[in-house]
């Protein structure tokens, strides 16, 4: 018998719902395992055990009286804590922070997933301010990376990285501006989905860069990622970013697999500095599907350019008042970067978006004659904790700003992306990116099922090392 | 009888329509006087001689088979020199962009108003990449008031101004980014038209700050500028930024006037720094449509600086690379401020973005309960040329950035405004701003149509003074 922690959301659902066990029990059974594996991890920086129960034992209540069970009954969460929970103060991986009220209401996200039957256990640990690719926190602790507890589990969504693997919970939230739900799903050995931009609710979060900033799920299979996307879908009048759009239902649909679409792999760019097994894991799935097309993307190297003067100036123009205040309670890697950004000047900016403009038309006419491409998620595996650089393409370069080499030029036009996970024998993981057209997200998650099913990607639970002194 | 330079475009074109005169002898008359007085008044760049001739006779052709007259039919009009026109090199004002080929098509508003049988005759004088408030021109000579040709018409559409007060043409089109159609209309004693942002498109012409640049007509009635307005909206695919709007004609409605509309003065800040005629003509106004309310627009100073801000770094971006490479071409009186742009730190354009959406909401609110506001155009009558100070309030200020005092917070958020010129017994005449809420010409066309019709505002032609040596 499978152990709750090895168990998909779905069949965690389909137990609940068919009363082969109760919200209770495992809910129970969840906050039993954080307390004994995430002082390992450090993935949760607020266990809401309460709060966790009382809507467990609601949903048992609602059950017995023969309501309905929602699609995610009784499944257990948990969600960078950059999203409101109601009683939480919302960190955003930061010191400042702290200092707020506790937030009166869930963010849009947690109350669709919680709508559906899911439950919410706790807030999870994150790069400051998500302006992070390693899942290093100096306020909290490193998020450690289950698979191997002295590495990375990379960020901003570090905790969402190292919660799912543990197999702490089944699904996790957590946000990519320009990479943050990607590169810890690569480094942790997980599905993460970033939508296209615009198409989850960003109401209640707490912002890093207006026109970037997406949130997704990190999940262990795709069938979880699909029907966790296709709950949080949908209006809300709190976000005005929200693009409107009719809701697509992606779950239903996975079984199609890849049959009939034109899927190439990028060229140039992302076949440079990554490293061999970034590029074989690349190769494998696009083996697995019968690709041989390779495809250029073009001034991508521009594109992340444009992507950090946008990212550091927006991030400096949100935080500029604490940056006057309260320099000494920023992690110094993130307040020096931000201070740079603050001093960048205004027609760069524009300069970048003037280009940002350009990059969306002509990567849009590429998938004109290709329904998917597919590129590495990150040029390496997990690098060790504290680990300042690496060496890509002989060259040494830094860790925390190059992690995002292949994940920033996608974000920066908002194109929807699946990150898949590559494993080969006895190494850590390495993700692939599945990336489709603006609004396919259903191409994409088709993409990344046909993968799962094929044997070439899957995200098995870490066997924590509990030996091993952290 | 009226001579043709005193006549309205509506009287011109009702003329050739009816056959009392043709286009040819209108054309020819127009260009004539221009010939005549241009040298004085320094309007025209270009004066598209063979081009004008041709059309016209190509309208009497068309009349003599039976055509139908357009409603401008055989209306002569002039373009501010940043609008394309076949066969003419673009200058926008600048020595650099004479060496760019000349423009292959018109400008969208130009095949619109020829459209309806209008007849372009030439481009007009302007300050330098339209950044300027004077009318004075470093490579081609200042725009000289009409009205007293030691003054300033106004900048920067500092040719539009002055070839409609001086009877050249009855309409013509200008650009106003922070006040550059309004502050020439205040200074030469014309009705001008901003319309809201987005309404008529920006097609081929040399744009300033994409965020602020706005097109309108300039005239010496009421009616006239309703009328070209009129014919210039509705869709253009050529210009992204145009908010797709049904048509709504306010030349048939102008009759109704005032009645039944909530008018209030701007208090405050738009009364504060104002020479006392100014505010003596916002009385006038007031007085003349029954206003007794004040209201206060909020935060006003703060709209004017973070309306500086983004246009010093969007107007830095787009002349970037001319910084870089010809710096000696440029006016020094320019160039300094863009270099100046070019420095500015982009978290500042950041907040002053945040701030405009604020103030766009706010000001929406005041117009639940307000349906006109009426401001000053200007904080004084026409400075002489060359001066660069003023006392207002009992500070000395810079001429040239402070003509636009009160019209930059109202184009920062896109708000339609109509100039109307007031005169004083012998006095330099003054604009007053009527403004309404977005999408609402009909409004302050209607309010501007009743200030006129009760003689307190008007536009007669200048008596150009030919014996003063200028």
């Amino acid at each position: 018998m499978t152990a709750l922690h090895e168990k998909t959301a779905l069949t965690i659902a389909t137990e609940v719902a068919s009363g082969h066990t109760t919200a209770r029990q495992v809910i129970e059974a969840t906050l039993a395992r954080i307390d004994a594996v995430n002082p390992r991890i450090g993935a949760f920086t607020d266990v809401t055990h309460a709060r966790a129960l009382a809507k467990a034992d609601a949903l048992d209540a609602a059950a017995r009286q023969g309501g309905a069970a929602g699609r995610l009954a009784g499944v257990p969460f948990a969600v960078k804590n950059l999203f409101d929970l109601e009683g939480v103060t919302t960190r955003a991986g930061s010191r400042i922070n702290r200092d707020h009220p506790a937030a009166a209401r869930d963010s849009t996200l947690v109350e669709k997933l919680e709508g559906a039957g899911a439950i919410c256990v706790g807030a999870l640990n994150m790069g400051e301010y998500a302006y992070d690719f390693t899942g290093e926190n100096i306020h909290d602790g490193p998020s450690r990376n289950p698979h191997d507890l002295t590495r990375m589990t990379g960020g901003s969504s570090g905790g969402s990285g190292g919660a799912v693997a543990a197999g702490l919970v089944p699904i996790s939230l957590g946000s990519d501006t320009n990479g943050s739900i990607r590169v810890p799903a690569s480094l942790c050995g997980l599905f993460g989905l970033k939508p296209t931009y615009g198409r989850l609710s960003r109401a209640r979060t707490f912002p890093f860069v207006a026109s970037l900033d997406h949130l997704g799920p990190l999940a262990r299979s795709v069938a979880d990622l699909a029907l966790s996307y296709d709950v949080m879908q949908g209006e809300d009048p709190d976000d005005p970013a929200l693009a409107p759009r009719p809701v697509e239902l992606t779950s239903s649909g996975l079984g199609q697999g890849a049959r009939g679409l034109r899927i190439a792999a990028a060229g140039g760019y992302f076949a440079d500095k990554a490293e061999p097994h970034a590029l074989a894991a690349v190769r494998h799935c696009a083996e697995a599907l019968g690709a041989t097309r390779t495809v250029q993307i073009p001034e991508a190297h521009r594109a992340r350019a444009a992507a950090f003067v946008i990212t550091t100036t927006e991030g400096a123009a949100l935080h500029l008042e604490r940056l006057k205040t309260r320099p000494q309670d920023f992690d110094p890697a993130v307040r020096d970067r931000l201070l740079a950004g603050a001093m960048i000047p205004a027609a760069w900016v524009n300069q970048a978006h003037k280009f940002r403009r350009w990059f969306k038309v002509e990567v849009a006419k590429l998938f004109e004659s290709v329904d998917v491409i597919l590129a590495p998620a990150t040029p390496c595996s997990a690098p060790k904790l504290g680990q300042t650089t690496m060496v890509l393409g002989g060259e040494t370069l830094n860790v925390r700003a190059n992690m995002g080499l292949f994940t920033q030029p996608i974000s920066f036009i908002g194109l929807p992306v699946v990150a898949v996970p590559v494993w080969r024998d006895g190494a850590m993981p390495i993700g692939v990116q599945v990336i489709g057209p603006a609004w396919r997200e259903d191409i994409v998650l088709r993409v990344a099922a046909a993968l799962e099913a094929a044997g070439v990607c899957g995200a098995p639970v870490a066997d924590v090392d509990f030996a091993s002194p952290v």
